[in-house]
């Protein structure tokens, strides 16, 4: 395989990774995983969709009322509309200054009223020049923010996902990403702008919603609002959606995009405000760029930065279709082969990213500007170079298409066409193609009625597919959606051409060049619902619907069959523990117990400072679980160390019996006024009266059914020397606490002496536990002598009492949609009789870890 | 209150239904809410989305690999495609026959060529008769079928909410609803054929794949596949969103609103299906209905039942804009008024229904039948009246329309125009409203440049409102939609001439037409997101996305002030326990344990047959907790009875300990070849070796652990004598058994005599477990001869090991989330230390349920 891998480039991808065999097979033969490829990283943090419903919390929750709500749910719906008009408004900006630059630059550089060759090598130069300096700006501010590199996809798709990159939703972060992918546009990159569009939406939506709660502190809901990875998740997603819907102008598009990649439930309310953010930033931008444009203020002709103009017959023709029942075979042919030429592109690009990793990553950090200037450098060449060699073809009459008014108002399309020292009436169409912005060139394809030769689109598509390739991974902010949709384009057009001129079939060239379009994106990206629906909104047909699915559909296939989608790939080679849809059939064979963690590292609820700090100071984990230990004779350890009985007391009071419940139940009917239910109290009550004296019973016995453990009750974590039996003796779940909490109620000195009650610990209010958010100080800021190691902290009001928990029988598909469905982080595992016996985290549902645990399921079995 | 009622019709409904005051202000004030109302009824059976993972199914999966995965989604995806091509036919069926009907009639009722009185009498009698023959046949099939009456929408939404609502996806149903709305609709009632649409294409994907499975047994997947509540109800999903994707013509709003109304998790696999099967059914309605209106076979012209035709504005016409920012203020404005009259349209509706249910239903059969017959007359009549009394108006030059080749292919719109004694160039506008297809009436609304005068529109609008209102209820499929749209199209249309000819405003009429159907449409219905996208694809037009969104908002907000929904509205008249989508913020207060039924019906893990019996005799629950007792001296009672001893191991060898489970993974390491790993287990079985012998330590204490309980161990359910104590005494939860499941094993003897050992009963495979799936044999139907009373039942291989369980201090929208999220039926309430102190289904969930917990929770505390 390796000498393959040496031969041939692309073999080691395209010889489908590692799916073919079977675990099982795999370790028959010996085989294990290509070590090359980038395992999950621990070190990236995840974020936690669950609520704590600790005590503080609580206590906010019997403060609110229906009118409050609703005020927060304004507050909410103000918010989102802010983030769309917001988002809308960058979107204006990147696409005006793009505009400007572009049109400053070919001012300068006007190649086609040059006559002699010196007017062309001066072009040249200034055309390198120009480029240049573009990218070399981009490239310094990505120096400066490095995360705003690539076109942020990935990056969002894990943060929606629940994985936290450091720095991805920074005010620092988006300067750099607007900023610089203005430059790396106008550079000449053969990079799009809806990549980082969508990055800086979502950035935009994490941001803004804490600004308002930074500067309008005064503003107080008594809500915990805006201060959690919940609500910044949610935001997340509108911000996101909003960047997809001004990139495209397509809302419905952009809110699926944020369902398909968030993971959390199908939540109607926030879809709503979702749509309603996509809503508002597609029209916000809309709104300024026919204004600006148009000079039309007050309508709306120009939905999205990228859009298809209007696919539509001649007038009068009535025998024209833009698509019949018999194209359809040639989409899925079309789609096979967009499959396959994504595969190959993302294989190349992969193996290109795994070089730059090893080779120019470590070096030092003006390598990778230098990478972007040469690139830049043989991106205009290859520019000029091929607008020379164009073919001159006739302009086909304008006549049908000058009288109508076009939909998206967008120019008309000879207005863009290259003439390029060919003769009147005629264009060069290399040129055309070459020396055009990309949205300009892909309206070429899809509209112009004249011809391209066959020749020019095969060498623009190999040409342009190349440096594409070369380009995505680049150390500048770019997107791949208008350059994949140009090169699938000039595919589609060069079938079209075939099929029209060389076959004599009757079709429309522009379903042609956009199917081709929709198949190699397909191929590239691999997204489902979600791009199709940016592409049905984009064309604004919605008979368009049928062809672009079945493409995307039979493209995607063909990918899959040999590896992932580019943004998956690139999320892998970050090592982002990133959760898929859902787990494969085969991995039911495993239960949670099977994938747990069953090492764990937890507290007491009435714990020592000392043992806190040295647990906080000795792991890295993010939560612990709060239990009691199961032991003998309780009541004699009452008696001795207050620690103790604290703890045991605690776990008694805890315990809900349905006994209890039931005469709790019975008490508050009694005081029911209705006369009906008081009958059913009474009835209840009967029963309960005699057997007030039986409490004691209970009680004696709720005491002795925890039985034994012949152990001293230990004020300190597992040692090294203990036994296994001791390491691992039964202990009942009560609750989860986190890092973040524990460290706080260090902190602010939340926390009782031995010899006082623990009822006299001071009390922390929701605010106060949360005021931090999202940067929670460190347990090695806090400064050791202004704590005393003998007080104890009592921490059951702040943890979470009631997470979602599973049984160690569980099956990994039921585990995983609970984890993923929930947006959990941490998912205790609890056996029949209520002791916590692991741990299940993000990192042990990652696709990696279940393949390992089920090949070692195989060997054991 | 009630004399207000007596004087106000619809006062009660107008003074906004009891959400004004908080339950505890109603407490306060004494009153109770409107018993009138009817309340959720128990008798409706709940579906089940969750998977029962018993050993049976494990054995299946364990046969599983990804081979056969492929295959059974292979099978999945021809499924959907076959669903989406019968509903795409069962559209072009039903759209046929009304045409032909409507073609029939107005070929026989020659209305416009009567020159005489007499003539004029003659064609209203021959309408009459007409009509009254059309849906007296819908009402007959009605009659056959009860629940084909009215849209069918609340009964699909209540099925994919999680509502088994009897009859509602059999044949039977099928065909009386598909046949039966022919004739209504040819009837010339105000009604649509869209929601009936939905319907039958969710019974379509309800029926097509048991079809599937029963005919082709011999092609065997080894798979649970079609044969549970989980399948059939994704079936569904996908048939109604066919349904809807025929009706609009909107494959985007199809699958959004499949997912809108269904509660299970956002399921990319299944959304991506959805998808897929709307666009085959408006692919195959669009490819036939091309073929066969205009012999344009192969070509894709005629997307849905309902198109709403194109917006543009004329060619040339520079000025001339669809919107513009200004219009926005007065969509605002028409959402208020599409609101308030929704409210009150829903208000007068409910009224009736009631009237209906204690009035109408009650009785006999055939006066039901009357009653259509009754409103058809009525309609007929008013259709007749006025349409003598409609104006003249000019017919606006058609020269810039006749050259357009129109998108939707829809006939030239002057063609529907009705002249009715008006001279030529000039038409009766009443007429052309009343006396045309609805369909054709909303383009006369939509695109007619000639005006409507304002006395017409209000006239039409006041008449239309009326009898749409009296309809929709009546026993004949109705959908609602359609007279919807048409009566806020008129209202819109209003809106339009106003601001138009009154104040000159430079406007285009169609869009006011088009807002003021949504904001009307939406005042009733009360959809969010999938009308936003459905309206947005039935005009093909994606910049009327901001408007149409914005509209419905807000009309939706209005409306919502005042009442619900009117499909809610029927919901609740019929006692359906829907779950909404979220509970309110306030119903936090509560906890599990305050809503949980705490009087359990339980099963041991080996019980004797005749207390199964009795249990299933006497009981109506659906499922049962597998529990076994807490009690002192268990080795005491090992020694003594098979039965007791039984249970008490089975309880002992269920519990997963943290120490056996590490000493079971270090056991796997070591058979594990790499290295690496060994090392790790080396290590640790070190410290595991030694206390080898300590093995049975942790034995002891296990069995020592779950102590004292004073009782004997019953072979039998509490009985009525016992004391609190004793009827509520702690049960360790081990899994939950169906009520179909016993039933099962009791029929096939599935158990074993009390000396010989539990592993000699007979084992049933997972095709045997749900053979008899959807209709499972009842317990009553069991020949208790054929059972021996004193064998023994071991139900642990059979029960669901492993259900989502929560803690009773769960906070109500936790518990709503996993319980509505995860689609299930039963939800365990489990403590801390494992036992079972209730269960939650969905009656627990109810918002009825919650308020009147919610007040007795204010009343307590």
């Amino acid at each position: 395989k390796m000498a393959c891998y040496g031969r041939c480039f692309c073999c080691q991808c395209c010889c489908r990774e590692g799916d073919t065999r079977t675990p099982e097979e795999l370790t028959i033969l010996g085989e294990i995983p290509d070590q090359e490829e980038i395992l999950p990283r621990k070190d990236y943090e995840s974020l936690d969709y669950d609520r704590c419903i600790s005590e503080p919390y609580v206590e906010v929750l019997e403060g609110l009322d229906n009118k409050k709500a609703k005020k927060y749910e304004a507050v909410q719906w103000m918010m989102v509309f802010v983030i769309g008009v917001t988002v809308g408004l960058v979107g204006l900006f990147v696409d005006s200054f793009v505009r400007l630059f572009n049109k400053l630059k070919f001012t300068v550089v006007a190649i086609e009223k040059c006559t002699d060759k010196g007017c062309l090598s001066l072009s040249l130069v200034e055309l390198l020049a120009f480029n240049m300096t573009f990218v070399f700006i981009a490239s310094v501010l990505v120096l400066i923010e490095p995360v705003a590199a690539g076109s942020g996809i990935p990056e969002i798709k894990s943060y929606l996902n629940g994985v936290k990159i450091p720095g991805i939703v920074r005010l620092q972060t988006f300067v750099c990403k607007a900023a610089g992918v203005l430059f790396s546009v106008a550079g000449g990159l053969f990079v799009g702008k809806e990549g980082p569009m969508i990055h800086s939406g979502a950035i935009v939506g994490a941001g803004l919603p804490q600004f308002q709660s930074i500067t309008f502190k005064k503003i107080k809901f008594d809500f915990p609002y805006f201060r959690s990875d919940r609500d910044k998740r949610d935001f997340v997603s509108a911000g996101a959606a909003a960047g997809v819907a001004a990139a495209f102008g397509a809302p419905i598009g952009g809110t699926l995009f944020s369902l398909e990649e968030g993971s959390s439930f199908w939540n109607q309310a926030l879809t709503w405000k979702v749509l309603f953010c996509s809503m508002s930033a597609t029209f916000t931008l809309n709104f300024f760029r026919s204004g600006i444009n148009f000079s039309k203020w007050g309508s709306f002709q120009l939905p999205g930065l990228l859009n298809f103009g209007e696919f539509k017959c001649p007038d009068g023709d009535k025998n024209c279709h833009l698509w019949t029942a018999v194209d359809l075979a040639f989409f899925v042919l079309m789609g096979v082969v967009g499959g396959l030429l994504g595969a190959l592109f993302n294989c190349m690009n992969k193996n290109l990213a795994k070089y730059r990793i090893r080779h120019i990553h470590p070096k030092a950090k003006f390598i990778r500007v230098l990478e972007s200037l040469l690139v830049t450098m043989v991106t205009t060449v290859v520019i000029f170079g091929a607008s020379m060699l164009g073919e001159c073809r006739d302009l086909s009459t304008p006549t049908t298409h000058n009288t109508t008014v076009r939909l998206a108002g967008s120019e008309d399309i000879n207005s863009t066409i290259r003439q390029f020292f060919c003769s009147n009436k005629t264009y060069n169409d290399m040129a055309t193609l070459f020396f055009n912005p990309q949205e300009a060139a892909i309206h070429q394809l899809f509209h112009q009625d004249g011809t391209f030769s066959p020749v020019t689109l095969s060498v623009f598509f190999f040409l342009y597919f190349l440096l594409a390739c070369w380009t995505y991974g680049l150390s500048v902010p770019s997107g791949l959606f208008v350059p994949s949709l140009l090169c699938g384009a000039a595919f589609g057009r060069l079938v079209a051409n075939v099929l029209k001129v060389k076959l004599g079939m009757d079709i429309y060239s522009g379903t042609f060049a956009l199917i081709g379009a929709a198949a190699f994106l397909g191929g590239v990206v691999r997204m489902t619902i979600s791009l199709t629906v940016i592409l049905i909104e984009s064309t604004n047909e919605i008979t368009y619907g049928l062809p672009i699915m079945i493409t995307l559909m039979v493209a995607k296939w063909t990918g899959d069959f040999f590896n992932r989608g580019i943004y998956d790939i690139h999320i892998q080679l970050r090592g982002v523990p990133l959760l898929e849809w859902e787990t494969e059939v085969e991995m039911d064979r495993l239960t949670a117990s099977d994938i747990m963690e069953p090492n764990l590292t937890y507290v007491y609820p009435h714990t020592r400072v000392q043992s806190l700090v040295s647990i906080l100071r000795t792991t890295v984990y993010h939560a612990f679980p709060v239990v009691t230990e199961n032991r003998q004779n309780e009541r004699d350890f009452m008696k001795g160390n207050i620690l103790i009985s604290n703890n045991i007391r605690f776990k008694k009071s805890s315990v809900v019996s349905r006994a209890g419940e039931q005469r709790r139940r019975c008490q508050s009917m009694k005081s029911y006024p209705s006369s009906e239910l008081r009958n059913v109290c009474d009835e209840q009550s009967a029963a309960v009266e005699p057997s007030e004296e039986g409490e004691d019973l209970l009680q004696q016995m709720l005491e002795r059914r925890h039985a034994p453990y012949p152990n001293l009750y230990p004020d300190q974590s597992p040692s090294e020397e203990w036994t296994m039996e001791e390491r691992f003796r039964p202990l009942t779940f009560h609750g989860l606490i986190l890092r973040s909490q524990l460290v706080n109620l260090l902190i602010r000195g939340v926390c009782y002496a031995e010899n006082q009650s623990s009822a006299s610990q001071p009390r922390l209010s929701y605010a106060e536990m949360t005021e931090d958010y999202p940067r929670y100080p460190d347990i090695h800021d806090l400064d050791l002598a202004l704590l005393n190691p003998r007080m104890i902290v009592d921490v059951t009001p702040y943890m979470n009492p009631c997470p979602y928990t599973v049984s160690p029988n569980a099956r990994i598909s039921q585990v995983f949609n609970l984890f993923r469905t929930m947006g959990l982080r941490h998912l205790p595992v609890v056996n029949a009789v209520g002791e916590i016996v692991g741990i299940i985290t993000r990192h042990n549902l990652t696709h990696e870890f279940l393949v390992a645990k089920l090949r070692q399921h195989y060997i054991t079995i």
